[in-house]
């Protein structure tokens, strides 16, 4: 039983329960702002420093980017028909012509047609932060690559078409480069998630005197099949030639953004086997246009559809096959022996979501990467110490007489 | 005046301020916990995918940076002299008989020297993730020169010698490539954060016959004053001879990491003016070198200091005047009109620190390379919309005549 409690301590009781109370939600208080307002742990002065700058370096390119955004106008009335640009009908004459006014600008040089490799990114950073670096190594082994054959580049960044956007960026910019570039007598499109992975291999050009387009693909593939991967847009050969221009009229079309190609992505796929359903994209719809071609086939005659060396080697089958490669073979191959160019289709390490484990992509990255790195330190006496590792060693003694 | 309250009833007031405080301690109690592991709202799905992708990526690259750490091994033991590699004392016999050897190789092609362009970043991705993407515009920009100009790039992504890390990495990289290209008359250094900003402009190599490095700066700030800022080497020629690969022996013995470079750093601030106090940086010791070079002057009377044009130019007073130029001027001055580089000295995008504030750095390179970027769109009919904008717009009309 309790003993009976005199009214100045029960005061002092309820004062005190007050007081727990008071000091308790004060607590509360303060812990919910801390929740609210993320501050979770005493600040690490540096880590807090590079936060600032990240924050501030995105504020900037996110002003950057919607200055830009403010500018854009519509490029053109939605119900005209899209074009590339105006007819052209003359090229091959004009060309001709342009040629023997410049005889300093042959198409063949030492007896090799002159070959620009295109690829291109993005004009903004990548929303995954290591898609631009795997973008940079990209690009130097392609520099690496085209400086050993004799190849120039053409590095795009540009949406020079604001309709095709996206995979379809290649079109408009591919027929500015035929138009441009009279001395070019191939375009080499290649994407850039495409590594060189043989940096002895030349593409066998004379196989091709009679055709205009060259991509890997399955011939099965296309016509018995009508699957939606029968060929490879990411790596192809475009020669500079009228056909190569009334192409890219023929291929544009389902390209334009928004309900065109929305409705062309149905269609591709209810005709394409094994396509999910997207918006249409440049390599279905080079697919359907040779499958749905008539008799006049004046496209499917100038198209060389090749396997036999992977001028796109699907990353899957390959990256894990790298240190056999070593021990087996040697380069110069460009097959599955030595793979000429290993594509990481699906990847997507500068977007969102890929098809693939980040992992997977990320690892099978850097091997191929260093596995054509190798390629070209050896030239100068160099290696890498594993195929993940950036790390570099001798692999030959420096003498005197070098 | 209270009433007296009774047993029954003080136990019920008891036991409600206890539940009170029970149901207080567990609101701090979950406050706590959600403040500790950072819970702070309810989650965005894609949000939360996309943080997930992001730390999976860095968990990897991390993985693949620490299966490299454990690869190394010491390359040299401490109390030897450190060098470049065995002495080569013979290169310009060596060379000369290469070249007659090898006559499909000239060095010269069409009257011009042939200039191999030399750059490259670090091997692993930047701290900064901006930093990637700048430096990926960086090559693009040079891709573009140099395919305008025929020159040839290499770009580096290998620590050749790890002594020699961070901005020294480019002396062993000059010594392999001097050795390994004798088709090569000069190679060209340019830093990952200088652009070419006159696409027009071409280096007078004539004006260097009698010279084996070329180099801006000003000779007063070098001899009088002898500023640590006397010249830059951003960006500088070097040709293909013996004394350039004596000038890297001469040059290096200040730059391996550690004590070496730390001891070096305070003598080079000691002597030179305005430096602060931090390691031996290649710059500072080329300075010193020139400086304390005796009556012999082997390696001064083979140095242009060259500042008629922009070899160099310092981006601070250059990237506001932009617009005022393309009124004024035209591209191929090359000077303080239209300057041929613009080089971001202490911008630092891919690192975590830099001299200057992010803003000014980000939108002045962004600025430098749409201006560029604008000589290389022009001749293909485009142009950005403004010098912050990476959005196209046709600047020449399309005509079937082209």
């Amino acid at each position: 039983m309790t003993t009976p409690i005199g009214p100045r301590r029960r005061r002092t009781q309820k004062s005190s329960s007050n007081l727990k109370i008071t000091i308790l939600c004060g607590i509360v208080t303060i812990l919910v702002l801390r929740g609210t307002i993320g501050v979770n742990r005493l600040p690490d002065p540096n880590d807090h420093r590079q936060q600032e700058l990240l924050k501030e370096a995105n504020r900037i390119v996110a002003e950057i980017r919607s200055g830009a955004d403010l500018d854009d106008e519509p490029s053109r009335i939605s119900n005209t028909t899209y074009s590339l640009g105006p007819k052209i009908s003359n090229w091959d004459k004009d060309r001709e012509i342009w040629l023997n006014q410049n005889p300093n600008f042959p198409n063949y040089v030492n007896g090799k047609p002159r070959i620009l490799l295109v690829t291109g990114s993005q004009p903004s950073p990548c929303k995954n932060p290591i898609g631009d670096h795997y973008l940079l190594k990209s690009i130097k082994n392609k520099i690496d690559y085209c400086r050993i054959h004799g190849m120039e580049i053409v590095y795009n960044l540009a949406h020079l078409d604001t309709e095709l956007s996206g995979y379809w960026a290649k079109l408009p910019l591919l027929r500015s480069l035929l138009l441009a570039h009279p001395e070019v007598e191939w375009l080499w499109w290649m994407d850039s998630d495409a590594l060189f992975t043989d940096m002895i291999f030349e593409i066998p050009v004379s196989k091709y005197e009679n055709h205009n387009l060259v991509i890997h693909g399955y011939p099965n593939l296309l016509f018995n099949e009508k699957s939606w991967v029968a060929l490879n847009t990411g790596s192809f050969l475009m020669r500079n030639c009228q056909w190569s221009l009334d192409l890219l009229d023929a291929w544009a079309p389902m390209g334009p953004k928004g309900k065109i190609r929305e409705e062309a992505g149905k269609i591709l796929t209810e005709n394409l086997k094994g396509r999910p359903l997207f918006e249409a994209d440049d390599q279905s719809a080079l697919i359907y246009l040779l499958i749905k071609e008539k008799e006049d086939k004046w496209i499917m005659k100038k198209v060389f559809i090749e396997n036999s060396y992977y001028l796109h080697g699907y990353w899957e089958g390959i990256v894990d096959r790298y240190e056999e490669m070593i021990e087996k073979n040697r380069a110069g191959f460009g097959d599955e022996r030595w793979p000429f160019v290993t594509h990481f289709v699906g990847c997507k390490p500068c977007g969102s979501y890929g098809d693939y484990s980040v992992e997977r992509c990320l690892k099978g990255m850097e091997r191929a990467f260093n596995f054509a790195d190798n390629q070209v330190l050896n030239l100068y006496g160099y290696g890498h110490r594993g195929l993940l590792s950036s790390k570099i060693k001798r692999i030959r003694n420096d003498t005197s007489s070098n």
